[in-house]
């Protein structure tokens, strides 16, 4: 399977408002509740036929776990190369889109004839097996405001979504290791996180979002004290914003930020999901 | 519920290939099993508050069952106004998309809080109840080259895709009563329907989703001599082509259509489902 015409594919970036963590033994399984943004800010990738892997990011080489693990499962060596506008390790869920574009692309690439499903489903156990997404995948398959019902890949997982578009802000104040927090005690989390699901299922609105996220952030304890004098800014500023799940990153939507006096990254939801390019 | 700002969505066009009938008592598990392409032609709805309802299409005033059922399942009246370049009766999922545009736009101008999946299964349920569609709705929710697993709307049933990107061609020669073909004897539609499914799954390509309707409509008897023929030609041509279901069109991609001397019209493969516009 080293033939083909370069493919390339696009990845919508993904911050997590609020989520619980659902480890399983079967990966295809695992993953996360919660619910999410989707930006139209993402991750471009291109699959071309190379007889030994290398995976690129912004033109410098990277070693992306996810990555080689998705082409591992196709079976077959190649060129990723990727770019984007977000930073990696800040939640936005690069990893994620990153093994996503590489299994479309690859897919289209060599002519493996793998359905979407399938796609999703072997990306999303790459990032659950490297340790750097629990959720991201199937949400950014999905596009818009993805609400994670059920854990895991297709067929496994459910997902659900709140219909809304709308301007993105975000800042980013530095990376969090993912790690850390999940291999502590999540059940404070999980539960905190499995409450804000409940209430955002009631009325599946952005406002009702961004306040779960936000109250979700304080009682599962992850605010950073940058994080929260931004959130907390905003909030005093009349608007409303919260923490990226996992990153040092705040968000909001419409001009929460900006008009707070911040000079923030700005985006729209993005109204699609993963697709092949032209 | 009759105040709030006009608010707009875009639902693609859907062509189905190949189906199976599951007719069920409750609507929302009625449909079909089968697959079709999304269209970035499509279908533009506005909604606007209004004390008594009215319905129009292209500037016409229209009654499209399926649009009052929704507006009614919603609780409301409204103004709906909605713009296509695509014929209704003849194959593209038209009702269907007017009546999830008109759901998701009417849920954003009212704020009814309603999310993605209710709003997907009103219009499922207001669309088979109208006899007018069995699965576009879910299919243009998803958008892509949508593979309907199970019938149904959310949370019943279940979807898949070919991951596909492709400039698509069609030929609309007249309409066709999708009443007259469903209210026969749909046994040997539904086998050949199920095993079309079968055969597409095994290799979820868009070269085996043509050939698949192309025999699909063939064994289901369904060709009419004009879609044949237009059909015949593009196959002499070396091309692959097959007839929209339900309605007198023929659909191919690439440049099928053209290069047997038609002069089609064409779009491309939608890469999202359903969404707001800003």
């Amino acid at each position: 399977m080293n033939d083909g015409e370069a493919a390339s594919a696009f990845v919508p970036g993904h911050v997590t408002g609020f989520f619980s963590a659902h480890p399983a033994s079967d990966s295809a399984r695992a993953g996360s509740r919660g619910a999410g943004v989707t930006l139209t800010d993402g991750v471009t990738v291109t699959v071309s036929p190379a007889a030994e892997t290398s995976v690129s990011l912004d033109g410098e080489p990277v070693s992306v776990e996810a990555v080689t693990a998705t082409l591992d499962a196709l079976g077959t060596t190649a060129r990723v190369e990727a770019t984007t506008p977000l930073p990696l390790g800040s939640g936005f869920g690069v990893s994620g889109a990153f093994a996503l574009g590489t299994a479309l692309a690859a897919n289209q690439c060599f002519d493996a004839g793998r359905s979407e499903n399938d796609l999703v489903r072997v990306a999303h156990v790459a990032d659950v097996e490297a340790g750097t997404g629990l959720g991201d995948v199937v949400a950014q398959a999905r596009g818009g405001v993805p609400i994670r019902l059920e854990p895991g890949a297709p067929p496994h997982g459910a997902l659900d979504g709140v219909p809304a578009t709308a301007r993105v802000e975000y800042l980013v104040l530095g990376d969090l290791s993912t790690e850390a927090v999940l291999s502590g005690d999540t059940s404070a989390l999980t539960r905190a996180g499995e409450a804000a699901l409940d209430r955002l299922g009631e009325r599946p609105t952005l406002p009702r979002f961004v306040a779960e996220s936000r109250r979700f952030a304080e009682e599962a304890d992850l605010l950073t004290d940058d994080v929260r004098a931004v959130v907390e800014a905003v909030e005093a500023d009349g608007g409303a914003a919260s923490m990226a799940m996992l990153g040092r990153t705040v968000f909001g939507f419409g001009t929460a930020l900006s008009e707070a006096g911040y000079d923030p990254e700005h985006c729209r939801v993005h109204p699609a999901g993963a697709h092949l390019l032209e």
